[in-house]
């Protein structure tokens, strides 16, 4: 695979550098995006308040001397956005004192730019000179040159030779022939280069810089902007480290592709690669449940939609569709960004104009040919909150990664239900490790066990080798989406040696069930014996199980030694009850089941978060592990579902209990059969066949009766359908 | 005190009787208030849709046989709303076919009331006929006769004849003459029976019902309605047990004080007792935060303003007033009663007439005089999502109160940031413990280590007896609001033995801190050697301590083995370094610090919920918890102080750390102070003094410098007012 490793994209304050006030406001209109009414001149005039107030003191513009952090790299991070918008307060107001203003900013560079060595402190094999890496560097230039962009037919000639001169080609220049190691590199590292160049050859027209951006040095083609947008996407526009590092490896990817659109149309750039940039924008949306992007792999998870990269993805989204969607979207992220397409979100908005995003069930395939496994989300309505599921059939993600191949996520009105840890890292708090990923990430988040993920003898996926797991994705089956099933299943044989991994996760709406329910369908199969454990992370307050199982009342002690197991208390054990386990929690205003079919002698263990954790960086967080041991496999058939009502308010509670009577699993390999029988005595069915030829047919006898359908998935309505099947 | 014990409250589904299709609809207006247009023809519409479905089946009137929560109560419960509801539908549309359906239920009821005996299971010593409880028996009769108020000029005079009758004086017989216990009891309980009576009394035209009902059944005036509202509650509006019984309690005051208002309003009930039904409605609203009701004593925490009581007062409020404040009250609560008062708040939301309600500090005080000590709250604006502190300087609250003498809760941002645990207690959930108030609520919930107050050697207040807490109420100091400074202070010398504890807490605006803090000081003075604990349940995730501690990592054990330590794991234990404790914790946006000054050898013990609870019945939380020997008592002065931002979306993080550099206490007993040192040198002073009379000058010298004040408090602000102070 192409994609290169990105450890440096932590540097993750870099990314859109906004001021105190700007991150205030996106807070409020985060808390309450509906309450916020979103206005272009509102937009204007909160940057006219900020740069009124720079105007007044004297500019500051040090010589580069501190890391990542530091002040002087803080310092050209704000210079680089009040470049940004002062241009931008310019060409929205005509006031000249801001242009006047962008040009001595950007003449006190071009004094100091030519005489500048290497950065001091620099990090890595590519370093910057106004900060410690190039990455810093393309980002100054791409916020800078379009500042410039909108002052520079207000310039005298000879600040606008000066400025070309001395800072825009001497910086184009060693981002593109003094850096090749990053301006080749088909990494969002590279991006960052090849749109900083490119967005600047347009603006001082210079052909050869955008020649070079788009095709690399040598223009070859083998490099650049172009093949970056044909390696680092899937067809589907699903970027392989997941939504965290996909909104931020966006933001250079839509800003240069609106330059060349402006400049060269007939390039169009937003038609290549079948749309390739819309659709990742679009991608990138529908990863977010109830405003969070899905926290997948090392991902902050109450990073969310709101976020910079989003907003101008969103306005240039806009801007060629029209999609009234995501005006929802531009609401819902409470503010807009002050250029032309900012303009016509908020004025779209002001005109009533916004409809429902179309959040709809979808296979992201993953891979820049769409084959190295795919992120698939059910959804049982377009409604953001309504129930949503994720199962992670993606390859490994690279270095920020985690170890949890045909992992499940589940939502729920608004909230989490089978949740995801995400990363141990407090983002940017100095008093947690630097700000940096804890080493509870490698540990404990990282790790199998910490996932709704099969762990085999306890021991992570790939053996928590990220070079291992870069190597292998999972084998995807069919994905059908359809009125009352959606459908994916994937299998994976890599994982561990000697051990195939399948996951079927169906969503099924059925009139036995008030609501849509889910059935997850887990199976190993082995030549060897091994010990199975299936975690489901379950996010709330347990209140039902149907077997006895009691926590230990006086004393706690980790779950296992290694591998995550580590940081988790066994807090109870018991047995499961006939091969049928049900456990229920309350979250907010619903209860939540799991009934599950599980191997004989299977084992519940219920455990939390916050072993071995000295210094409190762990969330405490529970779940129930279903721990089997089997010579030839184990399978684990389960219905996750919704039900009844707790309300507070009223004092009101309904339908508390689960209506699954039991979970029956039959068959194995070629033709499986999943019975879901309900306590009023109906059955649903759901057949899960091996070949996943649409017209091979297959039948399986359940109690004496046969069930026959065609293709890879069928389900059996209750009981009157059942019969139907028959 | 007259305030009866209130232990058959907790049958609170009785209270609303709402519908599926109610509750449903409250849910989603409270999960988004304020994207809800309340208009009254949709109240009226969807009460005609659950109407209209009844009127096509056959009405049920069962023969009254199962306890509360069985077939038949429920039965009665659901026919008692419909008949009002179908009494308001008529009220509000015309529509005769509503009056005839109300007009056939009450019929049958009259079939069958007149041969009921004593309901068979019946509870105890005031047994109803329809239900096991007189308690729902008032309840029936109260929604009964608003319904038949409606529609009684549609009936014949024999249909009129038979209903008032065999129904309506049969009943108001057996609530007054034939349950004196409960009639003339001054109580919630009482209380609804006298509005029960009354109100049938007003409706029949039936003066002698009326006159029991105001003044008792032999019209002494030493019981009945006016003294329950004499007795019930404190002068400032204040229910005894706490704002969540408060809410409870507070609905058959308001209905029967709106038929007297309506009936005799020569009578001026809403003057009685200085306005005691508008100051009891205000004290409710004033008394949530975030539109959670304050969680002291037993409470379910979940429960918000949106409840149908505060419905119907906000509505008989805003008809007396007309106060805009309480249309910001409705708008929250997202829908409005279907009653003349309900019509008009949503005509005036309608109209765009709702202002922010005027959340405002207040001392609440307790008691039928006013003498039993008070609820302290502080607010640093009217914003309902601002910095709130509550202090419990309150009397015990009856059965249903907690062991927290000079309890704290501190809110922020919309947030609990120190939390009290409330009730534990799954309202009407069957699977845990039948809903009812769990083991764990006696064993922890109400214990003094499960709140943020003093315990005295790991003993609870008043060593958990009710009876000996319901004897002794804290004396309460000054309460002083100003400008820049918010103060109360309480003690109590019965809570222990030989002990006298005092806190005061004060909330502070000063130029050294962007936003406002909070001073907590903390006093226990005794003549023997005691242990103090002083817990502080901090909701979030810790980041930052300025001392070395260090989680056990590879166990657990519970803190104590009684009054609620057996409850608490012991997570982590450390020496305070030199008299000042900082710890500093994140929640959602914001940082959250605690720096104290601490007695000498003074140990940190991190705190988790937990231990012995076999059955999960317990919330996870955490607290940090002081913990010191001393001969003669002990001092802990700690500021709470908010600061700084942490941004995921635009991941930007600032004042991470605390502000302060130290907290000193000097001086004990009649003045002391605390001194609030910054890390950028600025002091802060706050004087307290023993004696409160608003004349006595104090003196205290601090390291040489001498501060003067007169009266109770003074702040004295950082440097340069430091100096004035001398």
């Amino acid at each position: 695979m192409a994609i290169a490793s990105c450890q440096q994209a932590d540097d993750a304050s870099m990314q859109n550098g906004v001021t105190e006030t700007q991150a205030s406001q996106s807070r409020t209109a985060t808390a309450n995006p509906e309450n916020q009414s979103i206005s272009f001149a509102d937009t204007l005039d909160a940057l006219a308040t900020k740069i009124d107030a720079q105007i007044t003191v004297p500019i500051v513009v040090p010589v580069p001397k501190d890391a990542g952090g530091g002040y002087t790299h803080e310092q050209h991070k704000t210079n680089a956005k009040t470049i940004y918008e002062a241009g931008k307060l310019f060409e929205f107001t005509g006031d000249d004192r801001y242009a006047a203003f962008a040009e001595k900013i950007l003449l006190a560079y071009a004094d100091m730019y030519p005489g500048l060595p290497l950065h001091p402190e620099q990090k890595e094999q590519s370093p910057g000179r106004l900060f410690w890496q190039n990455l810093n560097e393309s980002w100054w230039l791409v916020y800078a040159i379009q500042g410039y962009d909108s002052i520079k037919n207000t310039l005298s000639s000879d600040a606008r030779e000066k400025i070309e001169n001395d800072l825009l080609r001497e910086i184009t220049t060693f981002l593109s022939e003094g850096s090749p190691e990053t301006f080749n590199k088909i990494h969002n590292h590279g991006t960052w280069a090849t749109a900083a160049v490119g967005m600047t050859g347009y603006v001082i027209e210079d052909q050869e810089l955008v020649e070079k951006a788009l095709f690399g040095l040598d223009k070859s083609g083998d490099y650049g902007f172009l093949k970056q947008l044909d390696e680092l996407f899937s067809p589907d526009g699903y970027y392989n480290e997941g939504p965290y590092y996909q909104r931020y490896a966006l933001m250079p990817f839509v800003l240069f592709g609106q330059a060349i659109e402006q400049n060269e149309p007939q390039r169009k750039i937003f038609n290549y690669r079948d749309g390739i940039l819309r659709k990742a924008i679009y991608a990138t949306i529908q990863q977010n449940y109830g405003g969070l992007f899905f926290p997948i792999n090392d991902a902050i998870k109450d990073k969310d939609i709101a976020t910079a990269e989003l907003q101008y993805g969103v306005a240039i989204a806009y801007d060629l569709t029209g999609d009234p969607g995501l005006l929802s979207i531009a609401k819902a992220q409470g503010q807009v960004v002050p250029t032309k397409g900012g303009k016509k979100l908020a004025d779209a908005l002001a005109r009533g104009e916004a409809e429902p995003f179309d959040y709809t069930p979808m296979r992201l395939r993953d891979g820049a040919a769409g084959d190295q496994g795919a992120l698939d989300i059910l959804r049982a309505s377009n409604d953001p909150d309504d129930l949503a599921v994720v199962v992670k059939n993606t390859s490994q993600g690279l270095g920020h990664g985690h170890f949890d191949k045909l992992g499940l996520l589940v939502y729920d009105a608004g909230h989490e239900i089978l949740r995801d840890y995400g990363a141990a890292r407090f983002l940017n708090v100095e008093a947690k490790f630097g700000g940096h990923y804890l080493p509870e990430n490698n540990s404990f988040a990282k790790q199998t066990i910490a996932h709704n993920a099969l762990v085999v003898d306890e021991t992570s996926h790939f053996n928590g080798s990220t070079d291992t797991g870069n190597k292998f994705a999972p084998n995807v089956g069919p994905f059908i989406i359809s009125d009352n099933l959606q459908i994916t299943s994937a299998e994976i044989e890599t994982a561990y040696e000697g051990v195939r991994i399948g996951r079927t996760v169906a969503m099924i709406s059925d009139a036995a069930f008030a609501q849509p329910i889910i059935v997850d369908l887990v199976e190993a199969r082995s030549d060897q014996a091994h010990q199975y454990d299936l975690p489901f992370y379950f996010n709330g307050q347990m209140v039902e199980t149907n077997f006895e199982i009691s926590a230990e009342p006086v004393s706690r002690t980790p779950l296992g030694s290694d591998n995550g197991y580590q940081h988790l208390w066994r807090v109870a054990e018991s047995a499961a009850v006939n091969g049928n386990t049900q456990l229920t929690w309350l979250l907010d205003r619903r209860f939540y089941s799991v009934t599950s079919s599980v191997p004989d002698n299977t084992k519940v263990v219920i455990a939390e978060i916050g072993a071995n954790d000295p210094n409190f960086n762990l969330r405490r967080e529970a779940a129930f592990i279903y721990r089997a041991r089997g010579d030839g496999g184990a399978s684990f058939a389960s219905v996750i579902e919704p039900h009844g009502e707790y309300n507070p308010t009223v004092e009101y509670t309904s339908d508390s209990h689960s209506s699954v009577k039991s979970v029956t699993h039959v068959g194995s390999g070629a033709a499986e059969f999943v019975v879901i029988e309900t306590r009023d005595g109906q059955q649903i069915g759901l057949g899960v066949a091996d070949n996943s030829e649409a017209g091979a047919v297959h039948t399986i006898s359940v109690d004496g009766q046969e069930f026959t359908w065609t293709g890879p998935y069928k389900l059996f309505h209750s009981q009157k359908h059942m019969d139907e099947g028959k």
